[in-house]
């Protein structure tokens, strides 16, 4: 659902379809509300179950997962907003590195995910180094929109837009990023903490 | 331990102390290793006590809320950093609107942890509305600091600091405004979500 909401939002900014943006927008309830049935079943599940401790682990896990999710298609949800506020203006220059990061954010996410679903700590050690990609990409799209601004003042909102919505696409890396290490805790047991974001 | 190293990053910065700093980051471990720590009694509460489902519900709050607390420290840490970054280098202008954001955001962190020691929903209510406040601090800083690099690009480098500490500031009262809505689940079951930030 995160994955598709990511999509949407993206497209819907590029080819300007504000009605695929509403979508985004009130689809993001659907997501909350999952956030939420999923907590439900894990409360139920360790209050009617008494899990063991390694399995408890794996409850707890999911129960960090789902926020990081929910909170992921908060950013889609953003996306679609600012989308929304551009109304029919078209953006400031063609979307390039927007679309990458997209790209690369949403290929973390799916990554993350497979390794919680494999238990497999080398994979989630991987998207924890593809970071620094998507850091680079919005530093690159931050330089490129404030130059727009220097040459031009009145590019300003229209820039603005833009470095929200790279900045949105950031933090869903950095979340993918968490994602993947609460799996290498849960597999391993050892806290690492790569991802400390500069922005 | 959050607070005050969210203050002591902010001092730092304005005083241009990099020994204070380097403390910061050192003792980011300090609090990544607390949340852990607090992680593993609550997961040896359950195994070993097998709570109700009410009390359940308060330990999946702790875990949520140290979470929370513990990326809350890394902004502090973060903020840390870019002052070392910045070296020696005098900041761009007078810190105002900076030490404000900072004031109103550990304000709101004191605040939602006060409404869930005391389980008071109202209270938890008013840090929500409260974000708004430093979304509007926010963007003013940003306005000012394009204002300053409009005016003479060779000030680029030293507004984007400044620009990456306000965004610090503007998630930590984001993060603020994450434990008051799960106060107010805790204490009343409602699922609400008043925080939807721009950036």
């Amino acid at each position: 659902m995160v994955e598709k909401a990511v999509a949407k939002a993206i497209t819907a900014l590029k080819e300007r379809d504000l009605e695929m943006s509403h979508l985004v927008v009130a689809e993001d309830d659907l997501i909350d509300r999952k956030r939420y049935q999923l907590e439900e079943q894990c409360v139920e599940l360790i209050a009617t179950q008494q899990p063991l401790a390694r399995d408890l682990r794996v409850i707890i896990s999911v129960l960090h997962i789902s926020v990081e999710l929910e909170r992921m298609g908060d950013y889609a949800e953003g996306i679609a907003k600012i989308s929304i506020m551009m109304g029919n203006e078209p953006p400031l220059k063609p979307l390039i590195d927007i679309p990458r990061m997209t790209e690369k954010a949403t290929d973390m996410l799916r990554r993350s995910l497979d390794a919680l679903v494999k238990r497999d700590a080398v994979a989630a050690e991987k998207v924890c180094y593809d970071d620094d990609e998507v850091d680079d990409l919005y530093d690159q799209v931050y330089r490129e929109l404030l130059f727009f601004m220097l040459q031009d003042p009145r590019t300003v909102q229209r820039a603005t837009y833009l470095l929200w919505v790279a900045h949105d696409l950031e933090r869903l890396a950095d979340r993918a990023t968490n994602i993947a290490e609460r799996v290498i805790f849960l597999v391993t047991g050892k806290m690492v903490e790569i991802n400390v974001s500069k922005y």
